[in-house]
């Protein structure tokens, strides 16, 4: 599987960061020239494998194995299959790992099943998604968007590309999804939704892209769903005066009220067990002895509930009003506006728990072999988590059952060229996946 | 008086914000062919009071009234005269009365005692400032600084103008200091230095530029000294990362932590009675979802006493350093770099004396006038004060006695077209120069 990695990472690869022919991180663009490549490789080696792939028309790409293997001849009226799915396209400076792990451990497993003559009882499949970065046209997860019915078609086709140098670039010359899909070949006459190609479930294998697995020592993230995230742009008014004339208490200093909002929202986290991030902070008039007399800052909201996501944003809501009254009689204005609210994801049980069975068979199996006691404080080298980031289960989990499996991320870092996760966790995800897999085939009630 | 100022306002008049044809601002640059116009005014109307007027090489011009007045021709061996100084030139969106207020309140005392016939013991006379606002030259009381013996001749002559389209010109385009004096033909001979053109003391009326005159009612403000102020820039170094995937307790936020180090600033000038101000504050790498890795931002710290501002800077060092180990392992990095550090300035206690004198008479011939009792705390319409921002007698102070007397500045408003001290504010500040001029003159001891 690793071999196969990173042999296909060869187009596109880039940013060389070790002296290990691997050792790179990816610029694969979404619908780019390797892009076009990887797909053709994909499609190549699972109808090789016996599998029916099909071409919906946002490019996603489903190869679906029949239950009987190579063997036995795709029905009309066979169920929906069971995918394990991720994406190909790349961050700009992105790395080896990120998509492109679940896209190879769902290979693997095909190929694992293919070799053992492996009879499911309804068919299992890969699903490539189109553009999930959103980097090159900018909506992540935009097909599995489009597939889940969230996203409208036209909405996809439409983006223009984002170009380093768009600044540059007229809008006439930057093409869109539609044009590129058509360009590579890969506008497909299938609907690009749930209703034309249903799936009974979705599981996916990703890295973590944090570092909480890497600080416990643990090896396997079972992902019971994504966190609640919201954008939100605070501006804080003021009244911008002499910083050497002006006493403090009759100031109405933009940029204090500012930094004790960002201080007073970190605390709200903290207090409901969420994150809060400010990433941007802004002040005019920008003079190193003038009070500023307007600030901008953003809040990146996140909680695994929804409801506490909200009490969050109440509660800091709350709160910048009071640091508003501070300091002076007359205080600054505080006021909100929304950029995007995403409700949280909670994957199904049943496919959740699949995947806890496959980890503990996994890693039972792992201790044996290597005799090690796992010196955590519960001796289990795997815990369930949550995502942060935006992953196509998360549209997936909308209109099917659904789970993530998360690897190790080194340092936690991501969307980096030095991205990496040992191969030896590669290949322990990629075997959660094949159990899991099997154990929800196993399970369904839907087939007979 | 106030006709006076209004109709030399005539010479660079700008940015109407009232009906009336003198609420209007100003737009006079050092050395523009307006401020050429309001010198040569100057001239005329010193020397036909019977001024001696020197011109030097910074375009300062000196107008000493001789002790007779008008009658009694200059000696060669005269002492040093008392002066009055300020400044003629303006910001580019400036007001009518900073700096202008001054140098036409010293005029009035000029005709003043010559109305009266007033035999003084010493000469007296005034001064106005080339380039104080350091706008379109770009270094603030720069010609005050030459002749104080703190800036040299050929820096202050080489300054390069400073324009609205700066970026546009070319550096051999723009024209310095030294050119244009040549082109508005006040390049004096006369070395600017105060041993060239020595001076017995420097009293100067200027408006406060703050709030706090008229905050508590008073009319006078009596100016004891200027505060020390320096300018830092401060750096906050730790890690970016994904603000969903990444918990609270394994970040090393940039952002967050110059927050709190900004508001513990502000919890140090106010336990110091000091002020600390941050104009502007910047984090990278400006993303919504990552934390920043980079955070810069200025302190401007102020105080009166320069062992307390270094108390303050020393305060914030120590806990910033604390601030930066918070929060997480791994910690954030903080680093300082100096920008600029100004000592306080204290006023010679006989000049404030004179003033004191000169307010105490001033506001009792008020009070009688108008049979008010004053409503304020301590019964008094004058408060001691320090002068927050910087001015030609903080050069002045450094080679002999000097005072300011601050006039109310409507809602602590300047360097703003309505920037605005009532008419009677002005005349009782003037009142006052003349009293504290008079008084020093009456009890200076180096004259017979």
């Amino acid at each position: 599987m690793m071999d196969t990695l990173h042999a296909t990472c060869e187009f596109g690869k880039a940013h060389p960061w070790g002296e290990h022919p691997t050792e790179t991180g990816m610029a694969r663009l979404s619908l780019d020239d390797n892009d076009k490549k990887v797909r053709e490789w994909l499609i190549r080696e699972t109808k090789a494998l016996g599998c029916r792939v099909t071409v919906d028309q946002m490019g996603n790409i489903f190869a679906v194995r029949p239950p009987g293997g190579t063997h036995a001849a795709p029905t009309a009226t066979a169920p929906p299959p069971v995918m394990m799915g991720s994406h190909l396209d790349t961050q700009p400076t992105g790395g080896r790992y990120d998509g492109i792990l679940g896209v190879m451990a769902a290979l693997e497993v095909l190929r694992t099943l293919n070799e053992h003559k492996v009879e499911t009882r309804g068919p299992v499949g890969l699903v490539n998604w189109t553009n999930e970065e959103g980097a090159r046209f900018p909506m992540i997860t935009v097909a599995s968007g489009v597939w889940a019915g969230t996203i409208p078609l036209e909405t996809a086709w439409n983006l223009a590309e984002v170009t380093a140098d768009s600044k540059a670039s007229t809008t006439a010359t930057k093409t869109t999804m539609k044009r590129e899909l058509e360009r590579i070949e890969f506008l497909g006459d299938t609907p690009a939704s749930h209703t034309a190609q249903p799936m009974a479930a979705h599981f996916e294998l990703h890295i973590e892209q944090g570092p909480v697995l890497e600080d416990t020592g643990r090896k396997v993230g079972v992902v019971t769903g994504a966190q609640a995230h919201s954008w939100f742009r605070v501006a804080v008014a003021g009244s911008d005066s002499h910083a050497g004339t002006t006493p403090l208490a009759l100031r109405q200093d933009a940029m204090l009220a500012a930094c004790k909002m960002v201080v007073a929202a970190n605390a709200v986290a903290k207090k409901h067990g969420g994150l809060i991030t400010t990433g941007i902070l802004a002040g005019l008039p920008g003079s190193v002895n003038t009070i500023p007399h307007t600030v901008m800052f953003t809040l990146d909201v996140r909680h695994v509930r929804d409801q506490v996501a909200a009490e969050m944003v109440a509660d800091c809501q709350r709160q910048f009003e009071e640091i508003a009254r501070e300091d002076s009689e007359r205080g600054v204005k505080v006021s909100w506006t929304t950029l995007t609210e995403n409700a949280a994801v909670v994957f199904h049980p049943d496919c959740v728990r699949a995947v806890e069975e496959a980890v503990e068979e996994v890693c039972s199996a792992l201790a044996a072999e290597s005799g090690s006691v796992p010196d955590r404080e519960d001796g289990r080298p795997w815990q369930h988590m949550t995502s942060g980031a935006g992953h196509d289960s998360c549209n997936t989990s909308k209109v099917c059952p659904t789970a993530m499996i998360f690897a190790p991320t080194r340092k936690g870092r991501s969307h980096t060229p030095d991205e990496y996760c040992p191969p030896e966790d590669c290949v322990t995800g990629a075997q959660v996946l094949l159990g899991a897999v099997l154990r929800y085939d196993a399970s369904r009630k839907d087939v007979s």
